[in-house]
């Protein structure tokens, strides 16, 4: 009806339709208010039912316990690699584990500021697969352990989190945010950029435990960089990205209305199984990840060669797929398969693949 | 036809009906993409064509010079309050000239990284006027000299721009953003929010002279903080605010084609001396700015009490009239009368405060 593309592009990415028809039938005039949600003060009492409904809604999608702060902050994941040092460190001492291009960012960004140590990497063999965790040298003053839970370029994703002997736990969830059910009083902090699994870019959630937000900080820590700035005035110390809240809060409502992130998490598996079932089956096309350790989201796979690899790309864009080139530091393709993406578009892609495979024998 | 509200917003504020038209028929399926601006990869060619028009018409909008970068960059203008000292002190010195709210924020949070002092201020009349500028004690070695050029709060602008005795001049033009013609060689750095006279918040518009971004920065600024990383990178270091890009790139065009800046001043001023003309007659209604300062887009007026105050307020919200309430520094009612504010708009209100007045004699 549309003649909508099926978009596996890594971030931004593919929003639910049905969400993208609400706050398109909203655009001139918000439920009566006489305004789009683009021109009403952030302060007004229906931008703030706005808010309130998005938090609310994302608690209950999540079960995030009372004693954790939503925050909804710009600059997404990038100011958060130094807000989390900046925030989190009393010691000036923590322990980063390094999957991939992404924490590994958040390490480099996080070494500024206080003793940091990569006390685990898989770098040995390009980030394909998630070091054993359950026994690492994590220091005893440590502020915290870091992770990015689902790397983004390299289709990794922990199956279980680490051992973090006692130690706060901050994770990076941006591309498996709401992919599936998360217990978040396992963390000190989750926190991810929204333009991935949920709506579009310009904003990171945080999810933070209260008595991580401190009050004590150096006074010379950029006002809009303290989670106490952003905590004590309800994320509007300063105009938020309320066009990102309103969007945000569209789709968490879509994920209550069918069915929560249990049947998020049933859907991706059945979605992702797809992908995975045919590379392990094709004599053409390698997943580029250790199988235990496969992302649900993003999924990157290559064939013998880069020319190759060109050609499928081309033919996929050609068949009428987007976003399918991978990330030049795995290089082949990449199908990332959020919540969004419809099982239909896996299908078909595979069907694609399938196909040029069988005329490239 | 949509039954809007005439939104006297200070920002997020009113936004051109054939803009937001646009935007909503480009929901689903933007341009035969088959996705939605908010789907986008970032990367893509389809985005990078919208940036660069983007850039390119606020260039032409504007008359920037070539030796000029234009950055967008997420967390509004009270990121910038720290981004600007940390970026631009080479002396650590600063001279700011306060004159209402959002200049006394910037020179507060400046106030952390350098000797920064207030060479002038407003604060004794409650900023209601622009102290005279043109022979302040300005350092030898400042690195800098800030203004708000249009102050949203207490409604003052600037005439003339201060002499800087040929020290480099930062303003924050946040609330007069396009709102008639600037030259900004004038200047070493021009930035604003978009809330207010251009797009949806969450993003601020810097402009600044190529030779002041350096590279030789404190190490310990965070990445995303300093100015040579979003303009080696085309704003895209990381994902950047794309809906808000998109939006305003819609405003620019939008105004290039009714005019450009010159016509955007004139119906302006045609606009604001509606309600100011009224002001003046009134003797029920109080401008509050000395006359000469007064802004074109912010028009704070008070009557004799706050009781009274507040009964306008309900009147022109019964009489269809939004956000007219002044900020609680000012007290009384405040209009916004950005460039989307039709002049019907401000004619309408002004019958109301006429009809209310004559009620209440």
């Amino acid at each position: 009806m549309y003649n909508r593309s099926y978009n596996f592009s890594a971030g931004p990415a593919t929003m639910p339709v049905p969400v993208l028809e609400e706050i398109r039938d909203e655009m001139l005039n918000y439920r009566g208010s006489g305004m789009s949600v683009m021109e009403m003060s952030h302060r007004s009492k229906v931008f703030q039912e706005i808010y309130d409904n998005a938090e609310a809604d994302l608690r209950k999608l999540m079960g995030i316990p009372e004693n954790y702060k939503v925050l909804f902050i710009q600059g997404g994941a990038t100011l958060q690699f130094a807000m989390i040092p900046m925030n989190l460190m009393k010691n000036g001492v923590a322990d980063y584990i390094v999957t991939g291009s992404w924490s590994d960012k958040a390490f480099k960004e996080a070494k500024k500021y206080g003793d940091v140590q990569a006390i685990a990497t898989s770098k040995d063999r390009n980030y394909s697969y998630i070091p054993d965790c359950s026994d690492l040298p994590i220091r005893e003053n440590a502020d915290y352990v870091y992770i990015c839970e689902n790397e983004t370029i390299h289709g990794t994703t922990f199956q279980q989190l680490p051992n973090t002997k006692g130690k706060i736990l901050v994770s990076d969830q941006s591309s498996m945010f709401l992919s599936k059910p998360c217990n978040v009083a396992d963390y000190g902090m989750i926190y991810g950029g929204v333009q991935k699994n949920i709506g579009p870019a310009g904003m990171a959630i945080v999810i933070i435990r209260e008595d991580l937000i401190r009050t004590d900080l150096d006074p010379k820590i950029p006002v809009y960089m303290r989670y106490d700035t952003h905590a004590e005035n309800g994320s509007m110390y300063n105009t938020p990205n309320c066009w990102g809240i309103y969007c945000c809060g569209k789709v968490f409502r879509y994920l209550l209305d069918n069915g929560g992130l249990e049947a998020m998490a049933e859907y991706n598996e059945r979605k992702a199984k797809v992908l995975y079932d045919f590379l392990d089956e094709s004599k053409m096309f390698n997943g580029t990840v250790d199988k235990e350790f496969r992302s649900l989201m993003n999924i990157p796979f290559v064939t013998e060669s880069k020319e190759l690899d060109a050609e499928v790309v081309a033919a996929t864009k050609k068949a009428g797929f987007d976003n399918l080139k991978g990330h030049k530091s795995v290089g082949g393709l990449r199908a990332s398969t959020y919540n969004a993406m419809p099982i239909e578009g896996v299908e078909a892609l595979v069907e694609c693949l399938k196909k040029f495979e069988a005329e490239h024998k």
